[in-house]
């Protein structure tokens, strides 16, 4: 059987791009994959758990002879990345992405490979606090959804080659505009990393200023849940927020307005409006368990 | 063996109330455990599962000869069964609660049962987005903690007897000032409860706005955890946001101010303060899995 790539490279072998290298590897998808990296100990790790076939921390030798580029690095990086690959880069290689805003990143990406080969953009919603090598899991994308956001550019076939790596890995594949991608994802996954984020730092102020509180004492199951992913890594929420700026501000808005508004229901008392503002929170909310 | 209580009244035969009475039952601590409550159908679950030995809906029966009555209903409905029961219980009847507020409630208590008998504030933290009869379990304080807030008014006696109930039922049992408790679980519950409400109710606003969106079909683990208490009961949580509203508004505004803190950030672009944030976020929240 022919390989889909015969030569895969994976920049960035984190959770998602270590985790989709090996479930490659596994699905024999590939003739060979290649990891590219900053650090040198993860890239250790990505070859010792046989995530990658081989690793380097050059450029040029990453991607040459590559069919595929995944670009799995924070969504500022990526766009980076791109600059620093196309040099290297074989015509006609595909340069795809794993990154969580798609509207913004995908216009840079195809900007930056115009004279080079098709842009895919490609989301797969499989992400966890946990980060790095370590982390990664050959079934990470069993059963997730891998959101592809082709563009009026996007080359069709192209398109088909990173919708069957996807499907290999075990992702249920479907296809979105990028600007209803960053709209709905902001809704459903930025602005509920942002909420956790200030509520953690709101409560550290509340801790500053009566020491005697101790409050990670007392906290349970609630509080530890509604802020888990407040332990996401700060370089790639640093950029998610930076490159879905718009939709993110807007939505931050409107949950201000919620909380304002169940605050100065508080203040003033009302308990029977307090309980229709919860009672619909509960309603929507179960909706999530179905 | 002498039963600690030879009559214990449990008003309120719901998550709490209900596994309270299983757990004092198995440990043989009581002669008899009374169900008082309001549904009749949630009273006969309570006596099916062996909860309680015996169920009634009147207040009078409910309290007679009773050596202790917990209340284990919303904050607003312990003060106004505290003044229910006065009249029909007998002299020295100790009255103790599981409510989530306390300096404001335990005041109430007090001044209701002032000719009575002693009155013990407690807060088993044991609480989840379950209800009923049908989700108690005798093992649902097992290794939780609970806290009773004594006052310069409270039997030590009396104090004891509930440390020992609590304990039987498998608690680690802490005292706290009443200020002080509700200062601590605003911050670390209270306030997370009202940012899940108020997150839901504005991502059901986004939804209503943008029809297309379909947020619930692209949710993921993050949305789900941080959200999951928004799915407690709104009766309970409308009566914590009343009796602990001072505390609360003003935590409210904390978190507020930090919210729009990173709002500003992501705003203006400012990478590196984003990422501080997170950062910080970040290092406070990995203590919580210690």
């Amino acid at each position: 059987m022919t390989p889909l790539f015969a030569r895969l490279t994976i920049a960035g072998v984190g959770l998602i791009g270590g985790s989709l290298g090996r479930a490659a590897r596994d699905a024999g998808l590939v003739g060979e994959v290649v990891g590219f990296g900053r650090s040198e100990q993860n890239l250790r790790v990505a070859r010792e758990r046989g995530l990658v076939d081989r690793v380097t921390r050059d450029p040029a030798e990453a991607v040459a002879g590559a069919d595929a580029i995944v670009l799995a690095a924070p969504v500022g990086t990526c766009a980076a990345l791109a600059e620093v690959f196309r040099p290297h880069a074989q015509a006609g290689a595909i340069l795809t992405d794993a990154g969580s805003v798609k509207a913004t990143l995908v216009a840079a990406l195809e900007r930056a490979w115009a004279d080079v080969g098709p842009v895919v953009g490609a989301h797969p919603i499989a992400g966890s606090e946990a980060s790095g090598a370590g982390a990664a899991q050959a079934d990470l994308f069993r059963g997730r959804r891998c959101i592809l956001t082709p563009t009026q550019r996007t080359d069709p076939q192209a398109l088909r080659d990173i919708r069957t790596l996807w499907e290999a890995a075990g992702c249920i594949v479907l296809t979105m505009d990028p600007m209803l991608h960053d709209k709905v994802l902001g809704a459903v996954s930025h602005l509920p990393h942002a909420a956790a984020f200030a509520l953690i730092n709101a409560l550290a102020e509340v801790q500053r200023d009566t020491p005697e509180l101790d409050l990670l004492a007392y906290s349970g199951g609630g509080l530890r849940d509604t802020t888990r992913i407040a332990a996401s890594s700060p370089e790639m929420w640093r950029d998610i927020f930076l490159w879905n700026r718009d939709n993110l501000v807007a939505q931050i808005e409107v949950f201000e307005r919620h909380l304002q508004q169940l605050k100065r229901l508080i203040q003033s008392g009302d308990g029977p409006a307090i309980e229709q503002e919860l009672d619909r929170a509960k309603r929507v909310r179960e909706q999530l368990n179905r």
